[in-house]
């Protein structure tokens, strides 16, 4: 990754800013759901959409006929964010009042993948980063099916992540004010299992689901 | 908001598009942090933010000198999407796997109010989008805290909105496969509240957010 160029670099209160490889990795590596920015005809669109990285690429996939996808195969530049949103900060103020999240911002272009092997790879990062070890276990995409997906690599150009953590920061004279002040903290959690009601009988809940399941707390 | 055009058309799935007024306002109103794309010197940029909504406009806010306030201020087209995740669908093919969401996609070109009771409104319009009644708790902004914010009004003029909801749709013949198939739900909980460990003492918690924590089981 180059260095912090104008387009990436975090403007507002820099001391948020995050340019490290790894640390925007691990950002990314704990969801699976990004907006995809682009501009068509003018404008620009949003589309979220669901992503695996590998390495220093993010993948993206949708049907061969989608516009985002088409257009996005020409090489025209995109931008990609993935949010995580952990709180409410409630401070004294309304203007110190804030959210604590984490997020980074992608810039790149797009590549198709058409070689059979490399898309298979793709479809597998994408697969495992919804849910690891699925790939295993359900049935893998026929020739049909991979004819009728577009793959696409998004080689990370460009990155910065943002973070906020902790609690209020207010005014020194507003800490006298007879008001409350914290942090409301959300997380994601998982909801009780829904099994298919066509499910064939005596087909027990596999292995990832199962781990997901124990590692709930993990999960944000 | 005008019918659907081809800038905002769902065009993949086209059963899963919404272009209800009401409804894409109450997929809205279940949030309050966006994704706001534009684009920058030729590349689409996506910055996550916090919204209000009041009638057919989005309200921004954001300090005077951000970015991307001075950029949107100017009247570029923007497009803002707002989603919802609500669970992992595994088909017994990865093909029919998909995910539950909802999402709305708005676009529109934002306006900068300076007048001050209008500014006041949108600011109320935010506050009360992120948590109903803390404007009447809190400290309202001063003067110059006015004036360090600026606050964009968005007039809804395209929006569409898609969902998925439900079980796994497989192909037929996948169905006699010895392969694990349901929903993993997701939702939005909220943790243990955290008191700002510099609180007055015997500030109560307020009815915002006990509200809040009351009816915790609403929250997405």
């Amino acid at each position: 990754m180059k260095k912090p160029k104008d387009k990436i670099r975090v403007k507002r209160i820099p001391k948020r800013g995050i340019y490290d490889k790894e640390e925007i990795y691990s950002i990314l590596d704990k969801d699976c759901v990004c907006h995809v920015s682009f501009i068509y005809e003018g404008y620009p669109v949003i589309i979220p959409t669901i992503y695996g990285r590998k390495g220093n690429k993010l993948y993206l996939h949708g049907a061969a006929s989608s516009r985002m996808m088409t257009n996005l195969a020409k090489g025209i530049p995109v931008c990609i964010a993935v949010t995580q949103v952990n709180g409410i900060v409630l401070a004294r103020s309304l203007f110190n009042s804030s959210m604590n999240y984490e997020s980074v911002v992608v810039f790149g272009t797009a590549k198709i993948i058409e070689d059979e092997e490399e898309k298979n790879e793709g479809f597998i990062a994408i697969t495992e980063q919804i849910l690891k070890g699925r790939w295993e276990e359900a049935r893998v995409p026929n020739k049909k099916e991979l004819k009728a997906t577009m793959l696409l690599e998004v080689n990370i150009e460009d990155a910065s992540a943002k973070r906020r953590t902790g609690g209020p920061g207010d005014d020194k004279p507003d800490y006298e004010l007879d008001i409350w002040a914290g942090v409301i903290p959300f997380q994601r959690t998982l909801g009780e299992l829904e099994p298919d009601p066509l499910l064939k009988e005596g087909i027990p809940v596999p292995k990832t689901v199962k781990t997901l399941y124990q590692n709930e707390k993990q999960i944000k």
